[in-house]
């Protein structure tokens, strides 16, 4: 290999990153923007999100595009190649991230405005935690960071608490106020989204930590999916 | 390349296929059993069905190393490169429909065996419908034909439609039976799972449909995504 095409390859790679840093920024923004909108019933700022999930979408058929040219002309192997399959899956990852923060702004638009909006305290606090988990963990996918990548995946549990204190306290809303079933239920199915969200983000902490490293995580990892309603035996 | 390597290539195009056969017969079964066990409230085989999650899992890493040395090792390109890209990304959706099912028989385990099962007959013929998408993408797959993977890609409505009025009936049930709204959120979600199984299935089509014919069928899919309680603008 010749040190142009050498230092084209790194470039190549470099272009990648940067579609996965701007597919990361825009899903992170449409996160923060669903949970923002959802409690403020906003229905303007609910349509712009479900309306530029698109690009997300366009920009992970880029990368996957992108990815299977690198397979084919360059044969990266190493490190290099966990980090070309790697793009692959985060970008995944973040395209239904995309579309979790796109179906809680779709239920923006359903939910009943005449109602209070119950626990939006607690919405936003579990809608906090994640955005800043999809924050760090793009930090941690640029700077190939196994370390910050690990501390993300440590904490997704403490999403899991979130979501079940949250879960719990909605049905405890929905059989004391008949009238607010219907929001509470669109509430309970944005929590779930949020909860969805933890788990993507402990997706590609996986993958950043393999790259990194080559070492896998996902064994490690205890397996045990949240449920809503915990309590009795899981 | 020698006819040796060419020949050896093959068989392990072929294995990699048999991995995605195993894993897409072992998720099918698990659907299956989980959509049985909810509407009979059997706890014992929901354990079985956990329990059996984790061989799933274990066949997608073992997916995904035969992929990253195929890639290293051989450099395919053209419909092989598709092949070995897409087996990666069929492995991912099969995971996670192990990992619905998986989260059914849990939901089994946690419902009130004491209520009676409400709209076990609509979750039933919901279920049955997804386990013939699974079955029906997993032979489309198994052939490589796109014209069968199109036709589970179109009938992605029917599970939408299935799960539009089963969601509308539980939450009748449940505006009516307040003693009923823990199993009937349950329900609810049992039913989103299924509804995410059709999203998988319509995913593997998209990718058996670029594997046997190299175009892109995700662009013409309608992105509109399934929200409970569907009546009002979505």
């Amino acid at each position: 290999m010749t040190e142009h095409t050498v230092r084209s390859f790194a470039v190549e790679l470099d272009l990648l990153a940067d579609d996965i840093a701007r597919m990361g920024g825009l899903a992170e923004s449409a996160l923060a923007a669903s949970i923002e909108c959802v409690t403020r019933r906003d229905s303007e700022s609910a349509q712009e999100i479900i309306a530029r999930d698109a690009k997300i979408d366009a920009l992970q058929r880029e990368v996957e595009r992108r990815v299977v040219l690198l397979l084919a002309l360059r044969q990266p192997f190493a490190q290099d190649l966990r980090q070309v399959v790697g793009a692959l899956k985060v970008s995944l990852d973040l395209e239904r991230i995309g579309d979790l923060a796109k179906n809680i702004a779709k239920r923006t638009l359903v939910l009943n405005t005449d109602e209070p909006a119950p626990l939006t305290g607690a919405l936003e606090s579990m809608g906090r935690l994640t955005v800043s988990l999809v924050h760090d963990v793009l930090d941690a996918s640029a700077q190939l960071d196994p370390a910050s990548a690990m501390r993300v995946w440590m904490r997704d549990d403490e999403v899991d608490q979130h979501y079940d204190s949250l879960t719990r306290a909605l049905l405890a809303q929905m059989a004391d106020k008949p009238d607010a079933l219907t929001s509470c239920t669109h509430l309970l199915f944005v929590a779930k989204n949020l909860e969805r969200v933890g788990d993507h983000a402990t997706n590609i902490a996986e993958v950043v930590h393999f790259i990194a490293t080559g070492e896998d995580i996902m064994a490690a990892r205890p397996k045990t999916e949240a449920i809503p309603i915990p309590e009795r035996n899981e």
